[in-house]
């Protein structure tokens, strides 16, 4: 996503985000605290311009935190507030404000009352997690013992939240955002999200044509993974309204132009919008996979209350199980191949007339790296689709490694049965 | 993972990572390439001491490379290396080391060839691509158009490569790793990762006590994913026989003491071993799904030669599949619930009876976040493992959301099965 200097220049705050631990820097744990964030905070109109990721060592902390001072208002630092030796964020954050680290009997008490609620004694280790800076403010967490902690200090505000994912989400969304919002006096700025299947970036990006300019604003970036691409319009502006305006204005350009390639918005999978519309039309799905192994029926069933409309699954990796299951007869697998046109039509069939549901999936390939002929290459997928109206059977051509080719072909089978499911 | 400082100071380079893009502050894409650097360059003694992710702006790039040879020897650099008007990092580094950029023309045929090999003729704006700083030396990219840049100044080394994790990976191995592994003449480190499961991160610390130690060397380190709890053991020497052999011996001393909580070493998972196992003794396995919808089948065929032991699943996901399809009879699930141990056992069974394997497991549980009720909350799970020996069914409990419920309980039946397979 590119938000242009010009851009950059208009948002009044700004942000940068420190996080603190060994476990980041030696490959034991991937830091997502700064893209999670960043994301918020942009979302607000607080741009993040700089993240550093440093070792438990209250030196390079105290650094870090005088060049986060450097480039931004806001300092938001993760980890180091634990209840052992290395966790020394509360000590950086006192030197850096130039505080005496105090008691707080209160915060003591709650870090107490979270061990009496698990039936247990609070180690005297934990006791630490109660000192705070003087003038500073603790910040709840309802799901550890490690509070957070705001402090101001010439125009500057430091917040330092734990570094468990979980937990720094919940506080910060909790405590902080509505905070840093009131701050945000700057830019408004409206974010939202298309996502997309059936074709590819480049593609997409010939369709947007100037829509996809840089330094346009809005700003639509798209991404994409797994065969879903996300477009992101970016808009910014005075005030709220005419940021929404702006967002809603491309939002339309785009669905006119994307037509139903757009499959949902924000967060949304392709397993999720299929579900709600099987559960609004009130239809049943049964699925059976080959090569997917599972794939398919695990994207369904992560959704809540998918046994609205998932009620039967097989998984017929061998030959025998697509015979005695999904009854394919087994002159018809040695005649055209497990791999085929011909079986992935039998196994849809047989899957819906065993299942009696409205709609069944089938899928077969070769997910590799073995299992390849010169005729069937590793990534060539059938996949049928069978209701009243008939059966679908397409086949493509996946790239990459096993565990993508399944997942690919697990979304084109769920994209097929959104389209089905229109009309 | 917790290098004392004692331990830190006993290596003779240490390394920087800076990663330049937007992208990675704004939330669009997680940084992943700090992670994996991070532990590379452990592995060969090279510990990175702190990490900066900067916009794409030419003066933060600059400025990072600065903090990042204050703080170490070696300075990786990852992003903005592509075509377009905001990829800097070819000026900031011509910038930070006083040179300028010159063509190099056998670069820009390469970059040429790149795109004649796909059929295309090279855009003009690709041709920036072929400009390094004067003196630097070109890292050689095959699966992209971005070249990498070395050079050296001051006795740092700075070292650029492309974002896209899948370049800079096979770059780093292929050109970096080497040449890094020479320059790294101080201490030798020997990690090896031992995976866990079936206990928690107390309990294995319990069992472990001073082997777990702070600034102890080999320093014995726990995280905990999903149920599987990995033990990382980092043994630092002079030599790397040494090395090898503290390694080794702490290796024992773990294997001794957690015996068959130990299922794997390295980034194995469970369904890999068990599939192993299985291909070894040459034993056929089906499975019979609920709640985990999926989630047990696909962890099993993501495994390449899955085929060799892994034959049906179903994915019984209504009452109905689970009578029609493993004959289990309507009367027994309305006496127990379909989340019973009793179902759970005739799942197992009925499901080995119709694929004639020797084992099949069964689960069916709450996944939540409906389901439940008084005497049968979210993520009570009962699994069954059946084969010529009987049946063993067990019941457990597990917390959180409706994703990790079904991976702990698919997991939680890979490991009854590793277990039977012991034997």
């Amino acid at each position: 996503m590119r938000l242009g200097l010009r851009l950059k220049s208009a948002f009044m705050k700004k942000a940068s985000i420190v996080n603190i631990g060994n476990e980041l820097l030696n490959g034991q744990t991937v830091s997502t605290n700064t893209a999670y964030l960043g994301e918020k905070l942009l979302s607000i109109g607080i741009p993040a311009v700089s993240s550093y990721i440093i070792t438990d060592d209250i030196d390079s902390i105290v650094r870090a935190f005088n060049l986060a001072a450097d480039d931004a208002d806001i300092i938001l630092a993760t980890g180091g507030l634990g209840p052992t030796d290395d966790d020394l964020t509360r000590e950086a954050m006192a030197k850096f404000l130039n505080k005496e680290l105090q008691l707080q009997d209160e915060l003591l008490q709650k870090i107490k009352d979270f061990f009496t609620s698990r039936e247990r004694q609070m180690p005297e280790k934990n006791k630490v997690q109660a000192y705070i800076p003087a003038g500073a403010k603790a910040i709840a967490n309802n799901l550890g013992t490690a509070p957070g902690i705001m402090a101001e200090a010439n125009d500057k505000l430091l917040i330092a939240l734990p570094g468990v994912p979980l937990e720094m989400k919940q506080m910060f969304e909790e405590s902080v955002l509505p905070k840093l919002k009131r701050l945000a006096t700057g830019q408004a700025v409206e974010i939202r999200k298309l996502k997309c299947f059936g074709t590819g970036e480049s593609n997409i990006a010939e369709l947007l044509g100037p829509l996809m300019q840089r330094g346009r604003n809005p700003l639509i970036n798209c991404t994409a993974d797994c065969g879903v691409i996300t477009l992101t319009i970016i808009a910014t502006a005075e005030d709220e309204n005419k940021a929404v305006r702006m967002a809603e204005r491309d939002e339309k350009s785009l669905r006119d132009k994307l037509g139903e390639l757009i499959y949902g918005t924000g967060e949304q999978g392709l397993a999720e919008v299929v579900g709600e519309k099987l559960a609004q039309q009130k239809k049943t799905l049964a699925v059976a996979e080959s090569c997917t192994g599972g794939t398919l029926a695990k994207l369904l069933t992560n959704i809540a209350g998918a046994s609205k409309y998932f009620t039967y699954g097989w998984i017929t990796y061998s030959n025998n199980a697509k015979t005695t299951e999904l009854g394919i007869p087994a002159d018809l697998i040695e005649k055209y191949g497990a791999v085929s046109e011909q079986v992935a039509q039998a196994m849809a069939k047989g899957a819906r007339k065993k299942a009696s549901t409205d709609f069944a999936i089938a899928i077969t390939g070769i997910a590799g790296p073995a299992g390849a002929s010169e005729q069937k290459p590793v990534g060539l997928v059938y996949i049928s689709v069978d209701s009243d109206n008939g059966c679908d059977t397409k086949h493509q051509l996946f790239f990459g490694d096993r565990e993508p080719i399944q997942l690919r072909a697990a979304q084109t089978a769920l994209n097929m049965l959104r389209l089905r499911l229109k009309n």
